[in-house]
Parts: structure tokens; C-alpha cells; sequence
């Protein structure tokens, strides 16, 4: 499976993307255009669930982009109907390549007043002591997903109808999640109460739709209508939105980290273009972290926007001395001994006439296991670079995310056990800046930076402070700050 | 197949990429890379050819991408060998859509002296006539292609060795041709007298590599050596290379287009990068059609050096307002009714935000149909921009190449059948500006422009000036400028 | 899918085939033979379960036959263990057309004692009200089969082992079953109390086996040690095998068909060989219904023991008038209109020059619909037979089966609609005689014919005397014979 | 790829079968069907080559079974036109495991008058040199069978027409060949002047059809119109047959082994049915060779007519003592050690019940190796048997044959080394028989036996003596039987 990102092995990945939308012909089509959109949020496989009235609920789930199986007439002619539900999912860390297209969303339940399917976005918490509960109790799970809970919860559960099952089933389940779900009629959408995923509203002509990112609604052309809320519940049928908040109400902490990276550029989140704040992390990384050079240059894409706002503030030109092939895909069997760093060759070259000779300043997203960032270094040395200087558009990624991103585990985090001098001796290159967090926190809007008591948004991965506990990790071990 | 650039279908497209290599063990791992690299160049089809003492001579061709096929162990494994070439190609305009396996380069010759591959970059401008007169002959043409003449003429030559064979023959054809060739020992590089398409020596280790571009002599480790000349031939064994200049002298008319479109960024031609003659065509754009606006973007991905050149000599902000799906693939089922422009909303978003009550500066390589750049200024007053200038980092396209480009009727053409000002109208823009011929004279280092007597390089497609007689197509009704 | 008799769409067709093994090394090759062997019972998908302490329990389930998906090296190797069961299926009558991968056993369960996977053979006739009361309790079916009921009522079982668990789960179960189950250590087989079904025991070195026939037994080389006794569950490790008897006693009613077709000639059924009663059917019917001929001719191939028995009891000299075509594959796009019969053409030939002038006596297995049976007739006509005679191993199939046969709605049996004489007059015959019942117990070996008080074997689709009630189809609609 | 006969690997098989058809609607798929039914003569690649004036020539050549690759719909919509040919192939014994998919058949040439299409049956013998000479004199070969020849032949002939430039180029050429062909409009059939390749001619409707056998016009529902004669060239349109003899009259030597092996038994060859001359083949081997005995018992599938007349005539009685598994296909994985045979028992099954205790006499078509013959016996022996006799429909292939049949080099065939005494205690049989020559030529209708000055058939394969000089396989040192 072609990764997405040129160094997706040393990236945090999110790990899913949902959609859904009812109320328009032909649902699946729709389905499957946001989802592409939403391709950038997993990229493992997907899958798509449909409802009509003469075939009941359809479904297809597969391996691999949804541009190679969802559009295939084939399959789509087999996914009839005017509600329907999609997912896109990356494996994760656990179970590497072992997922079975079992494990592939959205999961579907048969109950007494009829069938609902589920799509989730995040991570589940207390999903090992749920699932163990459930098992003690006869339910049989399918699939090695904590996504699975969910489901048997609301089969367990005494709600007559399916929405009020689902409200009983969440609240028994900690963690992040944002949740899309169907029945025959009903399209439902759901944020857990600190709102760490994102979902959003959007209208199609009389039909709805809710979708991880505001860059789904523009593909189909609908219209973005609103955020749904941290702690809402939004049942939608044919005749409108109804909005309910079963939870107890929390302050909000989203995931400052979809700002930095993991949303794409042309999305909206919280009122704010992605976009423009990555461009505004460049320009506070400038500020912050001015160095004399000759170039600055994006490590290709996601560092762009960071790179114009660096160059822009900076008054430093502003050049593209990484060419990015766009013809990644499958791994290439390697020659034998004559070459080396392949792996980086066959994605990126070094546009070798504009880097000679200059100080150049390379602007990358994040700084993960750091395996890339000396490998670029090496590129852009060799290509005769008098100076190479990173600036990196966040802070040290020190802690992992438990609440559905693929991080390594904690001592693979080169963060995690380095310091910012350690690491720019480590990567050997002349001058290694993170942004801070306060900085973090102006770009994406808050001019007086992070408030450490209360903190705006969940950046655990970078402060180490978690604002659900990870029940599940705890109990195999992983040590909280506090207990470090 | 998935298409390369976002908008295909609206470009002009480069027909073929070559690469082979000698001395090196498993030659067919590093034809795969290079054409990897070139895949830009052809995304049809590609195919290789190797040599080893024990299996003889081994091929195999494929449609679709060089990762999706020649990554596969089992098909490398029946590659062997330390010398081989290969091809990567469009369809040409003719015959799109029924392209047959058989149609795939290299071509393949069992000649008394033992057998020899070819794979050609270009057009051949005669070959109907020749191809009659070799079928009158006794020969029989396995494929629809042009290129197979030069395979049959070396079977009818009485020349004693394969390189002799191969001299006798090109001497016969007429038109662009940059030519890859291999026996059992000997790798053959020739470039047509003209030098219309580019051919690079590489060395790596103790072994040789020709390439189209550079860019896939970077992908493999190889160190650039030189171009190979107009009108040269190089016969490459492990022992070094033999320069032959088997045709009559010619004044060079390499392409232009090769500098604006068709090669990659980081490639060097001429001694020039052309990431930074792209550039200087945008400050060279600035300069002579300069507008008050807010903003410069680029259409992405082929028109961003220009607009980074363009930004910095006006001085106007540098931003990407338009955002690339980077999963593009298939075409997805359209949702009936509801969409439109759906085509390019697949491909690109805009990034609403950032144009919103804007002027924009849109910077593009070229107009070909004009089709997509209507979408897209639609797209951009969609999102709220308050002007939409577009300026072109070539002159206007009016006339189709015939010398391996594929091209559209020139009726087609919107330069051929409209002025400037019509066509400002015709796509609906506050302004329209194309570089002049001199201003792109000039970025490709011509200080003094275009020599309007000789011109130093092969523009036919702006000019109508074609440096070699299309003769096959003469015949077939197409009507030269001099004859309007 | 290839069908895997000629007339596969004109006859009754056994669901499924079972296997397991324990105690060998790289129990999926063992699994994968077994089920090979078996294919006949079962074509349209196969799935193997097996164990391995490293990995877990794992699967595949594919579409397609058992030698084109279980003989991949790669396949192969995700299924590590010394213990493995597998199963082949055939769509039930319902869904044809519709079956899922999910709908492919073994099932899988994990419960808290551990995991557990099934593979049914036979029909649970109270499957329907099994399902909506746990449905209604909680449970989450994933697949539309009666068999998977099995799996969520041992998970509700208060049981402390998987094989305490079988046996409550089953005992709520009605109709006809034979399951081969694992768990990690594990192999059980269960018959139904009456024993519709077979299974079989086997013994390979230091290993068992349990399978449907003895067929499977003989592919890997294994013993044939005794049959699973009606009510009998076994429990074997690689200690030893336990019996044990968990059901009421009943008096066993095996399936008589089993002899007359579904199982391979080659197999051992209660301790009798299923080539030789079918020889020794056409001995009986030779005797219960002579006729004047020249030639007897089987309708290959599963007509062929009973053709050679009746040739031998009646001195009319057995001849190959009916050529199978052993390629049989994909339906042909039927040219238009000139051609008629095909689909019969493209599997069997008449060898006209043997069945010409000839009165020939046709012997086939079964008449189900009759569709099939008028078209050899006419083919024998066009082949200038001077006359037909149909002589059928099997009595009129005038009842539907619901123990695990893909039988027709009953108003689609020619033997339901119309007396043997109209049949006749049907299908244009100079005559068409069925064996008699008595004549068929005498040729299983029941001397003295059919027991009509309490008949030996289940005979309902002859008879219409069902031994065990079809419950969920007496609430669909379904008349028993007392009812009529 | 599936084998045909359970053992493949031990039988003589015939490299081709070809098949055309004029004058019909949509040709491709009568092609197809005629070519299913002629796929015993060939399993490894089928093509087919239509014409269509919209079109063109259109052709589609593919590995695999007939019913796999030209019943989709898509595929053969591909091949439309009222005229077609195609042609199935084994490779031949030289490059096993190396045929490209340029080997297969039909080939295509493009010559001044257009463009011709053709299909083989046979061997040129002399090929090597042919293709030697047209290679120095500039044709270009595009495959490694000795069939293109032909078509190079036919371009470098002066001949006006195509069939003209067919009677010219078959003249030079030596050996067996029947040859399909056509142009836009003619279907053109031809045999070599011995008449070595059978090849029919068939009416359907308005339009007729040229087969190697007849049961590929029966399954298209065509009439048998007659045999194309030895050294007779048909040239057919749409208004009807003409007849030409360009070769020197010579006395026919058809292939005997056709009656004994390589056609099908419904067809009819030299106006007698094959499945009657085989059975005449038992009768006379149970006169030769009788032995007391308690069962005869057919080697599946291909020694069941002999096995039927063997049993008539000696009044034993005939039974099925070896099934053959129907569903064979590719090789299964070994499980280690505990298996041996595994090849053999995964395609037939010995029928224990009836075995056991008895003396058995297996009737088989030939011996060639004899490696299956020794496993047969090995079964039959571990079933109980009390004596194992083989009977062998044809005399001792001692000799390698030349003429289009896939034949072991001359070592490895059991009765080039080894008297029939010394093969019987080789197998480890009780007695071991093979039909006299003579006796072969009376099953053919030879009431007198063997000419032995001017041999009625070609036997070289029993007799050494070659009707045509093998002249490659002399010059790379095959000694003929005189030289020995």
C-alpha cells in the first residue's frame, strides 16, 4: 500500500477519518468522494455502509486508497440507498499489519429494532476492561478494534431506540471518540465531551452531512454549517438536525496537534484555516528562532505553510530545494551495496543548483523518531549546503497520543530522551529549533499562549499531561509524568 | 490509469522517458528506478529489457506505473543480468485508449549478428512512408509505433556490427528521436541531429547510465557526466565510451517546452536547473505584465516555481490557494445531478480563507484547451476572490509538436483560434498575460532574446517555425504556416 | 465459480463438508487436502481455522475452490499450527448470489476460557427463533447462517469448558448437524442425535482426523478408524480421543441420499461402499424395471456405478453415449439466436456414432426439476436414437430438504406436480422408471426393503416423513404431508 | 495451470488445436466455444484474431483455460466481427516454462494488400534453417516458434493475393501442418500433403467453420461437411468453398496416435467414431493378451473405451476401481514426510471396497516414462489387490515424435531402453501387454493389418520410421533409426 507522506514511517499518523451523509441519491457515491477527501486520515483501508429500503444494509469494506475500490461501478451498483456511513482507517501501532478486514470500520449490529451501523474516530480508553466484561457476558467480538465495544454495548443495552442505546453505550466508554453512525433512517453524530476529534455539520441541498473535516463538505459541495460540539449527540433524519448533550459537560480540549499536522491545509477547525496557522507557526518560529541564512525551504508538503510564514517574516527567500516524487508507491527492491538511503531517494531529490553553497533553513512539521530528518540533512549536505538549520513547526514530541494517533512507543520518541542540544548534536546539523508551546498556542489564536492550569487544547503529546487517563496503557505499564 | 498531473487532460504531454544502464549487477533494479524517476515523462506503460549470459535476452512490459509493477520480486527475478534498458510511455494522441501491450517500447531485433533493444524518445516524421516501403519489403510491424521503423531498417542494413546497423538506419529517419539501445555487451546512446529531446551520460561505480533527465541519474547514485551531444552517438561497454557523430552537422533546436513543462525541477539541462529557469520565467513575468493584487498563487503542482519567481520580483505575497488532493487515481462515479466540476474537485480544493476578498494572481505553465482554467477561476470566485489575474509562464500554444509531444488538433488549440483579449474573455478573468517569446528566450539564459533568423531552440508549438518538415502529417492534410 | 457437476442447476446439492485434524505438523496442508477431497460437497467457498501458540488462532476464508486458494505458499503460511479444522460450503437456496465472506466458516468465538471456531455440516431447523432470542438478549450476529446460533449460545453458556459449552449449546439446538470443532488444544466432533449427517474418524501417525468422508481420510494418508456414532461428541487431544454422549438416545435416520449422490463413490458409508450400492441400485433397477435395448448409457458422471450395474444384471452392453467435456468452467456469452442448448452442449457431447439406431436406456442419478433431463433426451433424439429410456437410481424426489440440502421450493419438483406417468409424457420419453424405495433399501443392504413403521434412514424428500420438525419452515409457510 | 489428465506429465501431448469460422454473427464467440471444446489439444494459452471493418483486425492472446479467459464480457467485446480464428497450445517440450505470450498463436502479419492472420497444428521440420535465412535477410522474428515461418514466408512472396502468398510460403516449408487462416474475408484451411493434423470442415447457417476436430462443430451446433484433404488448400467466403491442391500428390499418413489418445472420444476421425475405435482397441488386446482375471479395471479418464471393450470380450466384469478427483488444479503444498505419493492421490483415488481380493487387469492408453504407471500399480497394490495386470491401448512409444506432438527426449521414454519384459518387472506387475502394431492398425479399420512397405498411417512414434526427414532435429543429433 503506498504511504502517503514521504516519511509516513516517521510521522505520528492519525488513524481515522469518518463520513456520512443522508438525504441524497445515491449516498454511497458521496460517501465515497469524502472519504477520499478524508484519505489523509488513514489510508490502510475503508469502508462504506448503505441502507435501501429493497436491499436492507449493504456494505463493502476493502483494503488499499478508496479512489482504487470505491469506484468501481461494480461495487458501488452493490451500495444502494440514501443514508450511508464511511470510514477510512490506518492499522494501528499494536497490530501492524496484521489488521483482517474484520478489523475495517464500520462495524454493523443486528438488533431487536433493527440494524445500525458505526463508524469512530479516536480511541477508547477503558476498552480492554469493557471488552473483557462483555466477553464474561457472551457477547462474541469480531474484530481486535476497542471500536467493537461500542456496538455490543448498545446490543446489551435496554433503550428502545438505537439513539438512546447509543448514548447509554458511550457514556460507559472513556476516551476520544468522535462517532458517525446510521440506522435505516437516521444519520448520527456524536464528540465525546472534551471534543478531542473533530467532526463537523455541512447541508447538501436537503441532505446533511458530518464528516471528520470541512474539506469532505467541500469535495460533494455542501455546505459547512457548524462544528458539532464537544459533548453533542445530533440525531438527523430527512426532516432536520436534532441536537442532545448526554454527557456531563467538560471544558474542551481538542487536539492541537490537527492544527500542526494531521488536518488538511484547506480545512477549517475551530473557525480558524489550517492553513493560515501553519503559516502563523512559521512566522512565531521566526520570531522565535531567527538564524542568518540564504534559503528557507519546506521539507516536502506538509512543511510548506510554516516555510512561507518562516520566509515571509524572516525576509529570507523563500525556494523549493526538496522535489518531491510524485510517483511514490510500493518499495523498490534495492540494488545491491551501490546504493544507499533509498528509501528517501525514491521519494525526494534535492534540487541540487538551488541548494549549493547556501545556509539554508529547512522547515519541517515534527520531529518524531528523527530517522528522516537525518536523512534529509545528509541529502542537503551532499548537495553542497554551506549550513543546514531545522526549524520545526511544533514542540518536542516527547509523550505518545492515546487517543487514536499512531505514536512508538515512548522511548522511540527521540524527544523522550534527548535534549534540544542533544538532538541537534544527534542530527548534526548546525542549528535545531522547536517552536514552544506558548508559541504553539499564539498561532493557533490564543495571544496570551498556553494556560497551564487549564489548558485550551489536549497536547499531551508534547506536555505529557493527559486529560483522560489512559486506563488501558496504565494497566500494561505505561508510566504517567506524575509517576516518573 | 491515474493520471499524473491534475489536469491531464488539458496539458501537453511528453510521450516517453528512456534509461539504460551497463556494469552494474541487476541492471534491471536501477532501470526501474530510473524510470521511476521519469515517470513524469510516460505513465501508460513501461517496459525493460535485460541481458544475461544464461537466459539470453529477457523483457517484460506493463501497463501502469513502474512502482505498481516493477517492485514485484518475482517479476524482477526474471530480469537478470548487468546490462538493460528502458521505456516508459504515454499513449499518443492517435491511437489513445488502444494502446496495445505490443505497442510497449523497447522493441526487440533477432539480427544475424545476435539481438538488439531499442527504446526511443521522440517522433518520427516520416515513418508512414517508411513503414509502406519496409511492408512492401517482406517486414512485418508487430505494433502501431513510429519507432518500430528503426528496428526493421537495422534488419535490412548490411552493416556488419549492431552500432553500423543502428548508424545506416537513423540515417533513414527523420524528426526527434533520443534513442536507447542495447546488445548483449553494448549500451547505445543517439540524439537526432537536432538534439530535440534531451539525453544524459551518468556514471556509477564503474558502470554507465543514460537517462532522459538527471533526475534519474540522481535516483540511482550515478554522478552526471554530460549531455550527450546532437547528432552523436556513444557506444558504452564496461570498458568506457566511444563518441561517433554518424550525421551531417545541424544548428542544435533542443525543445523549449522541455525547460517550461516537461522536465522535472530538479533536473539540469543545458547546464541549467530548471527549477530555476521556471523561476526566472515568473520574474520575467512580473516584469513585463506586472498587477496590483494581494496575493501570488500558483497552480499546483507545475506552476508554483514561476509564482515563487513571480512573488518575489513583485513583491506580492506567496501563498497556496489552491490545495492538491495528493490521492488522485481513478474517476470517481459522479452523484447524479447534484456536482459539478466534480473533476477538479477531486484534485484540488481551494483554500477558501486564504483568497476570501482577495485579487489573485494565478500563475500556470501553459493554455492548452483553456478547459481547466475556467474550473479553476470558477473555483476561485467561488471562494469569494475579489479579481483573478492569470499570468502563463509560456507564450500562447498554437501550434501542435510534432516531435513526441502529444498534443491536441491544432483546432483545438485555444491560442490557435483566439487573440489574447478573446481569450481573457473566453475564460472569464480580470486579466490574461502569457510571457513573450523573448521573455522565455531570456529565462532560458538567451539574454538577447530569440534569434528570429535562427532560433536557437525548437518553440514550433508557440512559433509554427518547425524545424524539420512533419512530412507524415503533411500528408495527412496538416497545413504549415507558411501555407495559411 | 465453476459448477462441479454438469447439471449442477437440476440437482439436489449437499451444503457443506467438514474437517479437522490434530497432532500433525502444518495442520492447513492437512486441513486443505481434506477439504479438496471434499470439494464435492461444497464449491462455492472454503475457510480453515488453525492454532498456533505464537500467533494466535488464524483464518482465511475465500471464495472459490480449495485448490485455487489453499495451495498459495503465502496463504499458506499465515495458518501455522498442529491443529486445524476447515469447511466447504455451497449458498443455501435463500441467498444464492448474496453469500458474504463473513457467511464463510469455520465461525470463530472468543470466550473468556478462551477462543473456540466450529464448522457445521447440516441444518439447525430451529435456527430462526434461536437467533431473535439472542438477538434479543444481546448478542451480535455477523453472518446470516443457522450455524453461527451454535456459537453465540456457547458464549451464553454458563459452561467452565469450550466442549461443556458445545454440548448445552447444541442440545437447544434442533435438525441435523455434524460439527467439527477446535480449540487451542482441542478437536470435538458432534452428530446430531439421529445421525443425518456423516462424520467420520481417522488416525495419521500420532494424529487424528475427523471428516465427512472417507475420502478425506484417504488423501492424507490417514486410517480409517470408525464413524462418529448419532449423538456421539468427541473430544480429542493429542492424548487420545474421549466419547462422550450428551444427547437423548434416538434411533439414527442417516440420510439415504448421501448414498445415492452426494457422497464420492470412493467413500465407505456405514461401512458399506457407496460404488457398490450404487452398482447394486442399477442391479435392482435392472430387475425392478427391464426394457428392450441395445445400449446402457450413463449420464455421466455421477449416473456411471448404477449404469454399470444395470448393463451387468441385464446383459445389455454398457457403452459412453454421453461425452463429459472435462474443462467446464465460466458460463459462454451465448452467440445469438443460432445456437440453442447450449449450456448443456458446452459440458457433455452425444457420441452420435454409438448412439445411433440404438434404443438406448438412459441411467441418471436423480430427476429434480426435469429441466436437464429434457435436454439430453432431445440431444439423444438429434443423435438418431431410435429410442430413450430413462432409468433413474433414485425414487421420485417429490419433498424439499431442510437438514442441510440446497433443495428447490416444492412446486418446483417435477415429482411433486405430476405423476411418474406424466413425467414421462414431460420429458417425451419412451419410457422413465425410478427406482422403487424398497428397492433402494434393499440396494443400501436392508434386505427386507423399507421399514415403514420407523424407516433406517431419513428418506423425506422421497417420502415426505421429516424425523425431525422443520420449525422455522412450518412458520414460514411450509405443509408437512399430514397437512395436506 | 490446471493439467488436463491426472498425469500429464506422463502422456504424449498434442501442441495445438485450431479453429476459424466466416458468415456467422459476432465470430469471436464461436471461436471461443470451438476452441473449449478442442481444449484437450492444448491448456497452456489460447488466442483468437477477428475482423471487423469498424475495427480492424482485433486480437486478444491469454495463458489459461479457454473458459477462464474468453467468456468475459468486456474481453470479448473486444472481438467483434463475422470472421475469426483461434488456436490452443501446449509449449512445446523446448521451452517448457518459458513461453512468452508473443508464442501464442494465432500470429498476424500486415502485408501491401492487407492484413492475414494464422493458426498451426504441427511441426516444421525444417524451421531452424528457414528462420536462419529469413533473419539474414532482415525479417524480424517476434517469437521463438517455429509457426512464424510461415507468416515471414508469406511476406516476402511476390504472390498477388493472400492465399497465393500461402501456397507459396507452405511450399518451402517441411513437415506436419494444418493451418487456419484468414484475411478480411476468406477463411483459408490447409494440410500438409501427408495429412499428418486432422482438420475438418463444418457448415452452420449461411456460414461455415474449419476445426481440428469434429466435436468443436458439434458444440457449435455446425454439420460436419467432410475432412480437408491431404495437400488441399479451402479458400472460403461468404458465397462458398473453393478447392485447390498445391502441393505434389503424395500417399496420405495420417497420425494413428489421434485414434489411440489426442482426440476426443465423440469425434470422428477418417469416418470412424474414436470412442468406437478405442473400444475395438480392448477387444483386440483382450484377444492378443488375455489373462484370467477378477476385474477390468480403465486408468481414468482416457483408458476407459479400451477398459469397456477389454471387458466385453473377455466377459470379465467391468468396474471403476480408480476415481478420478474432478476437481484437480494446482499443486497443493506437501505436508513434510508423512505423505508420499501425494501428486497421484490428489487426482485419483483408489476404490478400496472394490479392489480388494481381486485380480485386477488396468487399461491404459500408453506408457511413456512410466513413472505413473508404477505409482498406479502402487495403490492399487496398497488397496489388496491380488494381482495387478496392465493392458496398453498402443504398442511400445519408443520413439520421439517430431510432427507437433510434445514428446520426452528419446532416453527418457521407458520403451526406447527397455525390452517389454524388463518394463514389466520394472513397473512390478503381474504381467504387463501391449497391443501388437498390427493389432492397432486392425482397431483402425486395417482388417489386413500394418502395410509394412507403405504404412497406412504415420507411426513413427511405435516404429521409428519417419514419413518426413526430421531435418532440425538431425542436425542437432538425433540419430534416425537406420543410422542406429
Amino acid at each position: 500500500m503506498p504511504p502517503a507522506h514521504p516519511f509516513d514511517d516517521d510521522k505520528l499518523r492519525e488513524e481515522c477519518g469518518i463520513f456520512g451523509v443522508v438525504g441524497v441519491t445515491d449516498a454511497a457515491n458521496f460517501v465515497a468522494l469524502g472519504l477520499h477527501a478524508l484519505q489523509h486520515r488513514g489510508q490502510e483501508a475503508g469502508g462504506i455502509v448503505t441502507y435501501a429500503q429493497d436491499t436492507g444494509f449493504n456494505s463493502a469494506r476493502r483494503f488499499g486508497y478508496v479512489r482504487d475500490n470505491f469506484t468501481s461501478q461494480s461495487l458501488m451498483q452493490t451500495l444502494p440507498g440514501s443514508i450511508g456511513i464511511g470510514h477510512v482507517r490506518y492499522s494501528t501501532a499494536g497490530s501492524k499489519g496484521q489488521t483482517a478486514i474484520r478489523d475495517v470500520q464500520p462495524f454493523f449490529g443486528e438488533f431487536s429494532m433493527g440494524g445500525a451501523a458505526i463508524a469512530h474516530n479516536g480511541n477508547i480508553t477503558n476498552a480492554d476492561a469493557l471488552r473483557r466484561e462483555l466477553i464474561e457476558r457472551g457477547s462474541i467480538f469480531q474484530s481486535s478494534s476497542d471500536s467493537e465495544c461500542i456496538i455490543h454495548l448498545m446490543a446489551r443495552s435496554m433503550g428502545r431506540s438505537i439513539p438512546d442505546r447509543m448514548e447509554e453505550a458511550l457514556r460507559k466508554v472513556e476516551g476520544a471518540f468522535s462517532v458517525v453512525a446510521m440506522t435505516r433512517t437516521k444519520l448520527i453524530g456524536v464528540r465525546d465531551p472534551l471534543g478531542v476529534r473533530p467532526l463537523v455539520l455541512g447541508q447538501i441541498g436537503d441532505g446533511w452531512a458530518l464528516a471528520s473535516e470541512t474539506c469532505a463538505l467541500d469535495i460533494i459541495g455542501a455546505d459547512f454549517v457548524r462544528e458539532i460540539e464537544p459533548g453533542e449527540m445530533v440525531v438527523i433524519t430527512e426532516k432536520g438536525v436534532e441536537s442532545h448533550h448526554p454527557f456531563r459537560r467538560a471544558k474542551p480540549r481538542f487536539c492541537i496537534f490537527e492544527h500542526v499536522y494531521f488536518s488538511r491545509p484547506d480545512s477549517i477547525l475551530g473557525g480558524r484555516s489550517v492553513y493560515e496557522t501553519r503559516r502563523q507557526i512559521g512566522v512565531e518560529l521566526a520570531r522565535e528562532a531567527p538564524v542568518a541564512a540564504d534559503l528557507v525551504c519546506p521539507v516536502p508538503d506538509s512543511g510548506t505553510p510554516a516555510a512561507i510564514g518562516y520566509a515571509h517574516e524572516s525576509g529570507i527567500p523563500y525556494g523549493m530545494g526538496i522535489i518531491r516524487n510524485q510517483y511514490m508507491g510500493r518499495t523498490f527492491i534495492e540494488p545491491t551495496e551501490q546504493i544507499r538511503n533509498m528509501g528517501v531517494r525514491l521519494k525526494l531529490n534535492v534540487n541540487r543548483a538551488l541548494i549549493q553553497g547556501k545556509r539554508v533553513i529547512l522547515v519541517d512539521d515534527s520531529v518524531v523518531r528523527g530517522t528522516t530528518s537525518r536523512k534529509i540533512k545528509e541529502m542537503i549536505l551532499d548537495a553542497g549546503a554551506a549550513e543546514v538549520h531545522f526549524r520545526i513547526a511544533s514542540p518536542p514530541t516527547a509523550w505518545p497520543c492515546f487517543y487514536g494517533v499512531d505514536t512508538p512507543q515512548r522511548e522511540k520518541l527521540l524527544a523522550a530522551t534527548m535534549s534540544e542540544d542533544e538532538m541537534r548534536e544527534h542530527l548534526g546539523v548546525d542549528s535545531l529549533k522547536f517552536i514552544s508551546l506558548d508559541g504553539l498556542y499564539r498561532a493557533v489564536g490564543e495571544a496570551s499562549g498556553r494556560n497551564a492550569v487549564q489548558p485550551q487544547y489536549c497536547d499531551a503529546c508534547f506536555s505529557g499531561e493527559y486529560p483522560v487517563e489512559p486506563a488501558d496503557q496504565i494497566e500494561k505499564g505505561f508510566r504517567m509524568k506524575a509517576a516518573e
